[in-house]
């Protein structure tokens, strides 16, 4: 009996490590050929499989697999598409068991955030439930950072590292300028429910600068925020803001939502940067400068964190080890042993543990006046930013990013209306 | 006879390689120690010579000069100040001579752009108009890349990497959740009068990425803008525009401008990006995301071109070599030699053919329609982003950026008031 063949997905927003897990689990999976036949991968994640849209990875080369390990976004194409359960959407899993089996699939791979381990955890329960025999494992990937048991998420790292350096640049720019020109620098960065992000750029402070960070964990006070920006530039001669999407009144409003319009009265698209760039302006008259980093912080594979690649790529790895040790609704996970030297371990979690919990940063992480970070904190993110794993680059100076193939697999199966 | 001091000093917008000239004119000046006493800085450009806050360089280690090299922003302050004619304000030329005397200065080295130049020059003539002997050399640095004659500023290169390169990691981002999510990415740059760096998002379109330009040489027209965008989400599923910050309608007025107001009426400050996003949003429906860079695009050492290093660093130690040859109003450009293999050479440029010029973007640059770049284009900005030139990072992930101890000379004269 041939061996059973491998779907490899990926879901969410992407990050510049993402395909570093695909590079562990396609990778290891090559090394036990004789174990798992042919590794599919969804175009455009769960969509892929539904669509029966699979791109038969055997027929990228050793080389090119290997460089997704140093290529950002999602190389098979990503979506956001959440399956509900089985009772209410009976035919989408219906769905996946044809395809499965029209491809003899035996083992899933789901490479995301908290969403898709809810429905990694689905796919892992039609064994039991519809009685086609699966083994699925989820592959932890947020830059949010917001899944629980394991220590840390793949993708977070190099995104802390991103707005550590970045915002460390920028301020050193500011502080440069302070005399007779911009006296706050304010970046905006990602992370709508949980500070993470944010907290990185509480970093830059071991560094001499003056930074105070907008978590949204902390509700939103004008004018004791207003105060603590003036003590900075009066006491440092600039400062630095660090705003999360998601920083909220306490009433639970967005400060980015604060009804911006265009002069034809529409909705102007978000940004919480110029809300508060505009905010210490009318209130200080400073000159403000600010910065969104919007894509560019999760897709800035050129400065990604060594251990982040890392343990995305061991992670991915682990997963195919622990499909070949026969489990299933397992998810591997990242288990610090020590903080100084950093060392770490793969671990593992029940998915029914993991679906739908969102980890919020810890209150001890940020400090009593809600505009910083704790040593805990910081003993926590240092070891996640830890060594550089630089892309290669053309002879023109532009990185070596690989585009694959992708070549679909034919058909079998009539068409699915999504 | 003991050798005539130096003064140097930097001026306007600060970059990543900015630090690499004042290495260079440091280091090299400490060669000739036996022509050139002290070197001093100037504390926030030219107002440290104008309000005798002299940095006493020789107090800096020759490992702090060197790690200048790879260090962004301003070391010794800058400033946004530029000297009136001679004619219009005596006065400060006058405390100028005053400071030079008092510090025996005889060389005076100035980085910056445009409005730098026409101050250096004005300084070259005091020897002749005032009777005070001082050479006076001006060392090119602009991100914008709008100084004449030099082939490109030091500054530029780092840029224009940094955007190619962090447009295309968001281009490879926004391809993977295109089929569910977001269709267009919009990346805001600096380049107020001339597109230089919105061109270096152009070199994308080598890498298969659909890619629109809005530069400040072309007017903008809503409806071929929009079809345009239509055009390339449909042919390729999603689509990058890069903005510059200066794209304007065709009766001037910037795009950024457009009264954008938050609830309370008050006027937000700019961003053009924001602006672009509603306009497709409006029109096509498609979901956009936009990322202002700012300050992060002129900071970004971390990912500086290596060929403007060597070029920052080589003009300043040419500025230094050229006072030594008895040269004065002079400014050490770039002359370019060939593309490919990419060759230059040190020139030089007379500062009165320097001052207040601004170089535009050749128009046989910009392509047809007005939304690329043409293969001159191309052939001219690859050389530029050639080689990679790291920081060094330090065990805990951070590069190690140098911060001088900048310990102020004794004033010896009375407080001026600016």
């Amino acid at each position: 009996m041939s061996p059973k063949n491998a779907f490899y997905a990926q879901s969410g927003g992407v990050t510049s490590v993402i395909n570093a897990s695909a590079c562990g689990v396609i990778e290891t999976c090559r090394k036990h050929a004789d174990r798992i036949g042919t590794v599919f991968a969804g175009r455009n994640g769960i969509i892929g499989a539904l669509c029966e849209e699979l791109t038969d990875t055997s027929q990228e080369s050793d080389a090119d697999i290997a460089a997704l390990k140093k290529t950002p976004s999602g190389a098979f194409g990503s979506c956001r598409f959440k399956l509900k359960s089985l009772e209410e959407n009976k035919r989408e899993y219906q769905r996946l068991i044809e395809v499965f089996k029209a491809h003899d699939i035996g083992y899933f791979f789901y490479n995301g955030g908290g969403d898709s381990a809810d429905t990694c955890f689905k796919v892992s329960q039609l064994s039991e439930k519809m009685g086609y025999p699966v083994q699925a494992l989820h592959i932890p990937k947020t830059v949010d950072n917001d899944l629980p048991i394991t220590d840390n998420c793949p993708g977070f790292g190099s995104v802390a590292k991103y707005i550590a350096v970045s915002a460390l640049e920028a301020s050193f720019d500011v502080n440069s300028m302070a005399k007779t020109s911009t006296k706050v620098f304010i970046l905006e960065v990602m992370g709508r429910h949980a500070g993470w992000i944010a907290a990185a750029g509480g970093l830059i402070e071991d560094y001499g600068v003056p930074v105070l960070i907008l978590f949204p964990e902390v509700d939103f006070d004008h004018d004791r925020f207003i105060a603590a920006v003036k003590q900075k530039v009066e006491n440092h001669g600039y400062c630095t803001v660090v705003v999360s999407e998601g920083a909220h009144h306490a009433d639970g409003s967005f400060l980015a939502e604060q009804g911006a319009q265009d002069s034809f009265g529409h909705a102007q698209l978000g940004g919480v940067a110029p809300v508060v760039a505009g905010m210490i302006k009318q209130a200080l008259g400073y000159k403000c400068h600010w910065a969104v980093a919007d894509y560019l912080q999760r897709a800035a594979r050129h400065l990604a964190s060594a251990t982040d690649v890392e343990q995305a790529y061991a992670l991915g790895k682990a997963a195919v080890e622990m499909a070949l040790a026969g489990k299933n609704a397992i998810m591997p996970t990242v288990e610090r042993i020590s903080d100084n030297p950093y060392r770490w371990k793969v671990g593992s979690a029940n998915l029914v543990d993991v679906a739908n919990v969102e980890k919020m940063m810890p209150p001890d992480f940020i400090s009593a006046n809600g505009f910083g970070i704790t040593d805990k904190c910081r003993q926590y993110l240092y070891p996640l930013i830890q060594g550089e794993a630089y892309p290669e680059y053309d002879e023109r100076g532009m990185p070596r990013y690989v585009v694959l193939k992708n070549e679909l697999v034919s058909k079998k199966l009539v068409e699915f209306e999504l």
